[in-house]
């Protein structure tokens, strides 16, 4: 597919639609005009999210032997983000307009094509298309967000909100390196909400002040950093492609030295085909020994490895850092599809059944039959010991095949007139509409076979 | 027990000392010096919060009907904040000293039992141990973290960090409600970090600036708000006893009349007997209309719910708002136990099964014998796949079992010379000390049954 079909495809306002249409994303603050790019979660949003998380952290930490867990807090000691560079160069270089107010940043000012140049307030307005735009001279801008801690004396303690949760990963190096008694190569793997003060956020998950990472530290002999850099590019691109993602929708681009972040030697983007186009989806650094030089020059704490035959020196460290939020409108996007079936229209979201917010519906068809509405609740009963099903006796039955279909609901189990003579139930298929009857004992090891099981992706190429 | 008996029992040292050697938590920033009470969670603390969050969410939206989750972001539209009225009555009456330059809560100045009067920086020196100490009068002080936003102008918008996430939840009442397609009473459960500018935090988890909530409003008609405040109280006292919490290490206290917050007609705190006496575990708030009633003036949207027959009414709310943070420290504390095995000290986290970082381990006797190790590594190969089980070689059995015992691991398969002539395993209780073989063929199915069944704490009361 090439990316103009792509955008054409599956748009973004389509997404946006569904999202709201079924709950699983509000405008942040909506009714108070919102707050600029900031987003809630809805009930079918939190569930998607905390299975790709959780996903995520299996892949990283449960399936390997290699990998810790971490959840450092969001606010840290000022001084970490001294050492870090981000006082010094997490920087936005911008120009204001001495006309109108708005404000740019000044290396998208020239490039006509990119969206971000607009500001988020005024989005008719733009330079080159506002003839009287006078422009100040670029100024860096610090993208952390400040906040003041503590109430000894007046003035508290300046603080940040962490940019990044890496930091608070190297800081810890220490203990959690003694503790997990390992030998480089190990990592540490976290989740949790960063914050940027962007100066153009947009294009609705794709880039908010307010985000989450899944970010992990991979500490290795430095003579192995270039190996395990291209081996965790190749990991995360098999983790995207294992929930569903489909592999012409990846890319891998690596960037010039331009680009290089202040700490990092090399670094790669692992990019999806977005509506937008091609675009970051995970970034994989090779950050070598910056950062744990120097946390050990700011803190005076040695951060190294030291081996028991006396063997020591600094790891390197390999890092592949995902977004939460990106990921899941990548697995959004990429499940959308629209069809027409039977000469009706059906949206369906084509997610991997690990990733479905709801594994399986239980639906009585006729709503007002009581003996067909006991036999699905008790069935429902069964299954949400374990499961996350759900319940749905409103509307015609059709109506409700569709509602499950948006969600991405892989399965779902229908209780008819036939039920109440031989106790078996349909199973219909989300993705291949088949239908087939099974007696209604045998429901929960199905579901537990259908979800255990491999799946394979129904989506075209 | 009585509260001297419970102090003397556990000390938080203990607990603190516990979590820093086993890696559940570590001060947060540690090699700069740390920051305030800040902490991190390592591994065994992540996977155990990710548990104590689960089961919350399991017990609050996939048992019931009623409840749906939500996300909301931290940072919301600071006209939120107005509305809900934290801007002007958030706050704590606080004097400062003249001469010492120390901070103190005004309403803790003359209670010379509590330790919170105590600076967090110099806790040596107290009012009334300081004849030199010269107060100022009280004055107000909010304790939201303040922070700014945007890059249109040089100020941006001035923004707050959420000190609760309720108000995420009020304000989107409306977008829910409407899909939800519930009547009253339904409920709205978030799990989030807060943060509040606390004067003196400490006592470890137990007060943190930064930290995390379970917070659920539950929206009622308004002659039922009294009955729902009642039912509330006795759910969540349950989910703690269901979840190995001694019903006598728990009580309910109601506020008085003066304790009351700007919101609430009736607030019962459920406290747990930490080491440091009774101690608020979790808030039930009957709210009233206050907060849809304040959001629908001062965001002009009307908040209310409207029935299919045209009834209308702003519905009440009671909140259960539990903290994450300190249920996490209580389960840590009623699971701790000390006792002698075979002449042997053993420290041991009696922790509920469901609750557990890690389920089981797997330990090949003898460390260096290949055939042992490749029947072990063969089994947690297999129980990996669908259960958090550790594999561990290093070191005497004795020290391992200890280990496992300080992380709160249920069970231990253990691979020996008769493994190796017979194919089966022992398994030994954590609890009991129990030990029984079994076919190494039906560990899998016996750890299911095992982690699915009830549980029975062996915890005296």
């Amino acid at each position: 597919m090439t990316e103009a079909e792509r955008t054409d495809a599956v748009t973004m306002e389509k997404i946006v639609s569904l999202c709201r249409r079924r709950g699983f994303v509000f405008p942040s603050s909506e009714i108070y005009g919102g707050l600029g790019s900031a987003y809630d979660y809805g009930h079918y949003g939190v569930l998607l999210k905390n299975n790709v998380k959780a996903r995520w952290l299996e892949a990283m930490v449960q399936e390997r032997d290699d990998i810790v867990a971490l959840d450092s807090a969001i606010v840290l000691n000022p001084r970490v983000w001294e050492a870090s560079g981000h006082v010094q160069s997490f920087t936005d270089p911008l120009v204001d307009c001495r006309t109108c107010k708005l404000r740019f940043r000044a290396d998208h000012i020239d490039d006509p094509e990119h969206d971000e140049v607009r500001c988020g307030r005024k989005p008719s307005k733009r330079p080159g298309e506002t003839p009287e735009c006078d422009l100040t001279e670029p100024r860096q801008f610090n993208m952390m967000l400040q906040t003041r801690i503590g109430a000894v004396e007046q003035s508290g303690t300046e603080a940040y909100l962490r940019p990044e949760t890496a930091q608070g990963i190297f800081v810890n190096f220490k203990n959690v390196s003694q503790l997990a008694r390992r030998t480089p190569p190990f990592g540490i793997a976290q989740i949790g909400k960063s914050f940027r003060n962007e100066i153009t956020p947009g294009n609705f998950l794709f880039r908010t002040r307010e985000f989450e990472q899944m970010e992990m530290e991979y500490f290795v002999p430095p003579a192995e950093a270039e190996e395990w850099y291209r081996y965790w590019i190749d990991e995360r691109l098999g983790w995207y492609t294992r929930y569903g993602i489909r592999p012409s929708h990846l890319r891998v681009r690596e960037h010039d030295a331009e680009e290089l972040s202040h700490y990092s030697s090399g670094t790669s983007d692992i990019e999806y085909l977005y509506p937008i186009g091609w675009s970051e989806l995970e970034g994989i650094a090779n950050r070598g020994d910056y950062d744990l030089t120097q946390h050990t020059q700011f803190s005076g704490t040695k951060l190294e490895w030291v081996g028991q035959d006396g063997e020591r020196y600094v790891p390197h460290v390999i890092e592949p850092a995902g977004g939460v939020d990106r990921s899941l409108l990548a697995f959004l996007v990429d499940a959308y599809d629209e069809e027409v079936v039977a000469e009706r229209d059906r949206t369906v979201l084509r997610l991997h059944p690990a990733l479905a917010p709801v594994k399986a519906a239980v639906l009585p068809l006729i709503s007002k039959d009581e003996a067909m509405v006991g036999k699905a609740r008790g069935l429902y009963e069964e299954l949400r010991r374990g499961f996350a099903v759900e319940y749905d006796d409103g509307g015609a039955i059709g109506r409700r095949y569709r509602r499950q279909d948006e969600i991405g609901t892989p399965y779902a189990f229908t209780i008819d007139e036939q039920t109440l003579e031989d106790d078996t139930v349909t199973i219909r298929d989300r993705d291949s509409l088949a239908q087939e009857r099974l007696p209604i004992g045998g429901v929960r090891a199905r579901l537990a076979e259908l979800l255990s099981g491999a799946w394979t992706t129904p989506k075209p190429d």
